[in-house]
Formats: structure tokens, C-alpha cells, sequence
């Protein structure tokens, strides 16, 4: 059972937007909306039963239990050297890269971070209540506080010191940010003979189920595992006006096949026990 | 409405195990499996009602209204060199890859195609129908026996020229492939850290489904896109023990930021217009 806290979103983009909403669900209450433009903060603070909405860096007449810097990494910071809190106050940031040091320097306020671990659209609904947010604070107190209100909207809340945090943003820029890049790719090569991406859905859809299920290089196919020259040679024809494209598909080539051997000699290691 | 076709299957994987199954529910006979292995095709065989289990690659006297190879590609063309079909019948392969071109020497048969544009593990059921096949053959006549028998099994059939479908698959490559071992690599960063790979499920599957309803170059997040000089340093560091890990790092990191300047470029065009 949580108890009900007063919260100010410092930003008014995605997460904020979705955080407020779920915040306000699970019965707290956002308290004030901070945009650099007024219209902006104005409009997700209508959205809100009782948000104020203000694009004024000085916060020392708002009374919060928490303010929540949902913001891009680099506005963080210099909102941190800008913005006023009221003294002692708990101030986190939302960022999977940032570390909590950042607010070491800000002694007259308590820093922590509140990350969830998901991509935020204004027109997507997330499911929040399944998606992992991670939690850091500077004092016991302040951790149970975090982690009641992560309680109050998600399932999956974990304790994330800062270097878990970063090396799970950078898992993230594998799996998600880089996989979205390959899929334009293939979007793109698709589109110039037009052919509708939608043919790849089931087999893309497939290929994720997969990689959860069983461990992903265990079920690794395709031309690059089966060392299969003549195809490869083909891709890389096709792809002679791609240069990024090719050094991509040369690049993960070169990695698959090494993982592969790699598998292969620990397969060989087991078998000769 | 499909007529009732004899189907013999050259090959006793994956694929001939989905395609055997599915073929016998929309109506068809399987008459024949082959695999190098008898306890193999007998296996699949008796999986299925009436079908004849061999070893031998001499098919003379099966009667058969279309021989599948579902056959890796190398094994293809071993088996059209060594195989004796009935004179005059329809043999079409599975792959992605390989050119109608390679039954051309092959007289005494018609050659086609039949790419079912999905991956297969024996241990998950598919949902063909919902699984784009492509058809090539040589002449109209088996074009359409070809698609009649793929849309006795799929909703989603299309005709499929040797080019296209060689695009589809280099396509599928990066889709699919390389985004399998880029979540293995995750998965591998992860669990060094003792970080179970399930947390980031729910922001891959929205990764997912935001490319299918957006364009994916138009989606994309993280570090790279926006440029974020400390975080890409960052990211490098954690990386320096993993020499192809991070040599994929930087070749998508400048694939990604390319696109976006090109991107930018293109929409100062039209802003300009």
C-alpha cells in the first residue's frame, strides 16, 4: 500500500506525459508541469486533474515530495545549474546513461533517478505496469521512497546502481537502437524494389520470439553462420552502392562467424570432457 | 477451391516437417519423404498418413504432382546432380537465395520455386497462413499449380522473380540475422553483469511494433542519432574489451548518424519549397 505523494514533472515530453498519467492512476498527485515553452507545459498539464504549468526555472514555492527531471540527457544538466528547488528537496533524473553523481554538486538538494527501461511515444500507450524501471537514491530513505512510488505504477521495479544502469543502456543501444536502424535498412533495400516491409513482419516477429525463448547466438541462422561463401558474395554485390550498408553487413558477418567458432570450440571442449 | 495434389518431400528438416503438416491438413497427399538419414524420413514419415520413407535419391517410380526440396542451399545441387526424378516432373526448391536458373541444366524436369518467407525450429508451430510464400516457375501452367498449392497454406502468397526474392532475403538478412546476433551480443553484455536479458523484453517489442507503424529511420533513438558525444565515448569505453562488439558500434553509430544528416538535408529541401 502506497501512500499518496505530491509530484512536479520538470519536462513535458513522452515520459513525462506517461508518467504523469500513470502517476495520477495510481493515485498521486502531479502538483506542476515545467516546460522551456509554455504551450507545451500548458497542454499536458490540462490533461492533468491539478498540474500547474510553468516555464520558470524557480520551483521554491512548489511543495513536492519528488521532482522528476524527465528530460534528454543533455538538458539535465543545465536545468540542474539553472533551476531553483526548495531546500533539501528530492530531485531525479529519468536517464539510463546518466550517473548519480551528477548531483553531487548540488548540495542543497537530494539526488536520485527514477529510469524506466522503455521508449515513450506521445500516440503509443506502454503498458507501464510491465515495464522494468530501475531505481537509485543517495539514502535508504529516499530508495523506499522510489521504489513505493515505481511500486505504484510497474511490477518490475529493480534496484539499479548507476554502472548497471549505463551497461543496461548500452544493451539497449544493441538490441533496440541498433536493431531499428537495421530495419530501415532492410526497409529501405525492400522499398527500391517495391516491395512492402510487411513481408518481413512474420518472420521479424518470429526471429524476436526466438531470441527470448532460446538464447539468441545458440539459434543464430543465415548465410554468415553457415559460412556460405557464394551467398555472401551475392549480398555483398548487391549492396556495392551501400558502402555503410556493406561495412554493416561485412562487420556483423565477421562477428557472427567468430562467435560461431567460438561456440564450436566450446562444443568441442564439453564433448572431448 | 485447391485440387488435391501428391506432394513428395525431398529433405526431412524444419521446413519439410511445417510444410509436410500443412499440406496434409489443406487436403494434399504426402506420398514420399526423403533424408540422407532412414531414421530421419522414416521419423517424419510417420508423423504423417500415408507417406513412403527413403534414403535413396532415386525417386523414378514415386508419383508425385511436385517434388519439394527442402534442402539447405548446398545440398540443393547436390541433390538435383544425383537425384532421378520421373521424366518430365515439377521440382521446385525453398530458398531464399537460389536462382530458378540452377534447374536449367536439369532437361528432363520442370524447375520452380516455393519460398515460404519464415523460419522454422521443430519445437515452434508457425502460423503459415499468416506466412508469405513466394512462387517462380518456368511456364504459366505450373505458376499456377504452384500458387494454388501456396494458397491452399497462406493467405499472404505472391509471385516472385529470382531478383526479388534474392532482395527479400538480403533484406531478411538484416532484419533478421544480424538483429539476432545484436541481441545476443545484449544478452552476453547483460549477464556479465549478472542482468537477466528479460528486462529490455518489453522495449524491444515496442522497438518492434513502432517500426511496422512508423517508418523505422524516422523512429530512431539513442546516442548515436542525437549525437551525444559523452554517452558515445561512454559506450566506447565499456566496449574496449570486445574489439568486434564495438567495431559494430561504430559502424551502425556512423550508418545511423549519416541517415539522420540526409534525413535533415532532405526535409531543409522541402522546407525550402
Amino acid at each position: 500500500m502506497t501512500s499518496s505523494l505530491s509530484i512536479a514533472l520538470v519536462g513535458s515530453g513522452n515520459v513525462a506525459w506517461h508518467l504523469g498519467h500513470a502517476f495520477e492512476q495510481a493515485g498521486h498527485r502531479i502538483v506542476s508541469v515545467y516546460s522551456r515553452s509554455l504551450i507545451k507545459a500548458e497542454f499536458l498539464a490540462e490533461s492533468l486533474l491539478q498540474a500547474h504549468p510553468t516555464h520558470q526555472l524557480d520551483f521554491s514555492l512548489v511543495k513536492a515530495d519528488v521532482f522528476i527531471l524527465a528530460l534528454k540527457d543533455d538538458a539535465v544538466e543545465e536545468v540542474l545549474q539553472r533551476a531553483v528547488f526548495p531546500v533539501n528537496s528530492l530531485v531525479v533524473h529519468t536517464s539510463g546513461s546518466l550517473p548519480i553523481t551528477i548531483f553531487t554538486n548540488q548540495s542543497k538538494i537530494r539526488g536520485g533517478v527514477f529510469y524506466p527501461v522503455q521508449t515513450f511515444s506521445k500516440e503509443v500507450a506502454i503498458n507501464l505496469k510491465q515495464t522494468p524501471i530501475g531505481v537509485e537514491a543517495s539514502n535508504s530513505a529516499d530508495l523506499s521512497l522510489l521504489k513505493n512510488l515505481a511500486e505504484s505504477i510497474s511490477e518490475q521495479v529493480i534496484e539499479l546502481p548507476t554502472e548497471a544502469r549505463q551497461i543496461i543502456h548500452l544493451a539497449a543501444v544493441f538490441a533496440c537502437n541498433f536493431t531499428n536502424h537495421l530495419l530501415g535498412i532492410s526497409q529501405e533495400i525492400l522499398e527500391k524494389y517495391q516491395i512492402d516491409f510487411s513481408v518481413l513482419q512474420p518472420l521479424i516477429t518470429e526471429t524476436l520470439q526466438k531470441a527470448f525463448t532460446h538464447s539468441p547466438f545458440q539459434v543464430q541462422t543465415g548465410p554468415a553462420v553457415r559460412f556460405d561463401q557464394n551467398i555472401l558474395i551475392q549480398h555483398q554485390q548487391l549492396l556495392q552502392h551501400y558502402p555503410n550498408y556493406l561495412a554493416i553487413y561485412n562487420t556483423l558477418t565477421e562477428s557472427i562467424q567468430q562467435k560461431a567458432q567460438e561456440l564450436a570450440a566450446l562444443n568441442q571442449l564439453y564433448t572431448q570432457e
